[in-house]
């Protein structure tokens, strides 16, 4: 979609830098979404324009919350997304502008259509004060995950106060998403009895909140359960933000009920952290945390790309699991191939 | 001590490696400790010696399990692989050679002087089917866990067949220890209520085994009500080893009382993995993981070392930082200064 717009401006020289910066600096949606198209090319034409266009934007990103929302697909993230989204809308005292993102191409937002997108956000894709990316490029995850940092700041340039990014609870991606969020929120939905069972290993430790999804109908008693359950386990694990007690809570986005709780937890949790300090430090060191890893992703694309280290590797690689070579004359013998 | 013998022959050609790897292979124990001393050596003049002394040695290693135990100060590693070691000593009609090593500084059996580490491991220091390393290098983690790698294969050139790894519960260590064993231990003392508490976070996930020692006398009671709370926990966590059941056992060193348990749940591990194939795939994976951390830890090295990225890095890494610079900007400048 977006993609296929810029096909119509492949060099450098068609890009209008500047008219992205102030489409999106004056909260156009469509230069928005344009921008983030933008940032999100791989094609190596378009890196210096995205860089100019950061560049514009950064000093221009307003105060925000960045909120991640995690959870196994079932548990309703879009639903969610889509109740909390509206929420924040109908608060009219406060001006929120929620953006909502996807860091792998798997989210729900992402997977599907945009016809599939506005079916499980109806009530935000209508909303003036939502801006929902529908479809981030589809790519290795590291690349999309870099994108969808440069995708926040650039919607906070854009006046967005509430950063919504969803991931699937698959793998690497709550390990990214956590690396760029000051909340993160796991979903889950009661099931039968041993809930625990089913969340992926690390997951729950990244969590400053759990919401037990779908509390609702018949469902409102198990929800409760489990939400009981998880407290008791929690009480065991080390919180993933120093002093904060993370806690389940249960919640319907049908109903709507308990909505209101989590945003006040979310609340809550930003007043603490801002007052401790620990806001500005999590944001200082993300940034400094992903500058090293850029680099340190780049320098080693920079490494196993090198025609004689790919060439060596696999033979070396193959000999050091048999137990014939010794890593470290393996290392060595590697390193001065490629840096000399 | 050792460190001293090594420094009346400092330069290259005085170290006969021939000698070496000869005394290593025919069960030496000093020779056995010079080469690992070898190892170890930080010395430039040194490397060339240790790779070729590797070299020699790699292919003459036997089988063996290499067991990792973990703990906080006051657990009781030394008394535990003491009473360990001794017990496999005294199964006669098996060959278990013993080798104790220690994967940081701070461990209890290298922090202290010789004399402490023999009344920590009185019986095992005096048998001839058992070798204690007592004094690793001090230097960074990364390190000094190299070197126990190194380590753990010129033991068992020397026919060690039962390799300990003690590491220290603090931080990095367990995952160095972890990615160079087959089992790994956690050993617990019963405390006061919430058991959990105290253990460092992840470090759970990694065991394959929990201990809860000095389950004897008045403590007894306690430890087996430990024990219970720790397997309930220890169901709703992914299992360290794919198709395990890592659950928690009660012993004690003073009585003898669980050890020949524990063996027997780690005899039950080795043949369960050896059977899966896991056994040797996990061998082999660590190695190729440990050419490919010892490669990224030279590029990191190398890169960070760099007299321009050197300069360059504070002011780029504050501008990030303050949010002026992207840090993708950033990261493409420094790659620039280093890689030509």
């Amino acid at each position: 979609m977006m993609n296929k717009g810029n096909s119509q401006t492949p060099r450098k020289s068609d890009i209008d830098v500047r008219a992205y910066a102030e489409g999106a600096l004056s909260g156009d949606r469509a230069m928005l979404a344009r921008a983030i198209t933008l940032i999100e090319s791989q094609a190596p034409h378009h890196q210096q324009a995205a860089q100019d266009l950061l560049t514009r934007l950064m000093p221009h990103r307003r105060p925000s919350i960045r909120i991640g929302v995690t959870g196994a697909p079932g548990a309703g993230k879009s639903s969610f997304i889509d109740a909390l989204g509206f929420y924040l809308s109908e608060l009219s005292e406060e001006n929120y502008q929620v953006a909502v993102l996807a860091i792998d191409p798997s989210s729900s937002i992402s997977g599907g259509s945009i016809l599939g997108d506005k079916t499980r956000m109806e009530r935000l894709a209508r909303s003036t004060k939502a801006f929902i990316r529908p479809s981030p490029t589809s790519g290795a995850l590291g690349g999309v995950a870099s994108k969808t940092r440069e995708a926040i700041f650039i919607c906070e340039a854009a006046g967005c106060n509430v950063i919504l990014v969803e991931t699937v609870g698959s793998g690497q991606s709550e390990i990214a998403a956590r690396s760029m969020v000051d909340f993160f929120l796991l979903l889950l939905i009661a099931g039968a009895g041993d809930e625990l069972q089913g969340i992926k290993k690390g997951v729950l430790e990244l969590a400053d909140g759990l919401l037990i999804h779908k509390a609702d109908g018949d469902n409102k008693i198990a929800a409760q359960a489990a939400c009981a359950q998880f407290n008791r386990v929690l009480h065991f694990l080390a919180p993933a933000t120093k002093g904060w007690d993370t806690r389940a809570y249960t919640a319907s986005s049908l109903t709507g009920e308990g909505i209101d709780n989590i945003w006040g937890v979310i609340q809550a949790f930003e007043g603490y952290t801002k007052q401790s300090g620990l806001f500005e430090q999590r944001r200082q060191s993300q940034m400094r945390d992903w500058l090293h890893h850029l680099v340190e992703a780049q320098l080693h694309d920079f490494f196993f790309q090198h025609p004689a280290v790919r060439s060596a590797l696999p033979e070396l690689e193959a000999a050091v699991m048999r137990g014939e070579v010794s890593a470290t004359a393996a290392a060595r013998q590697l390193l001065g191939l490629a840096l000399r």
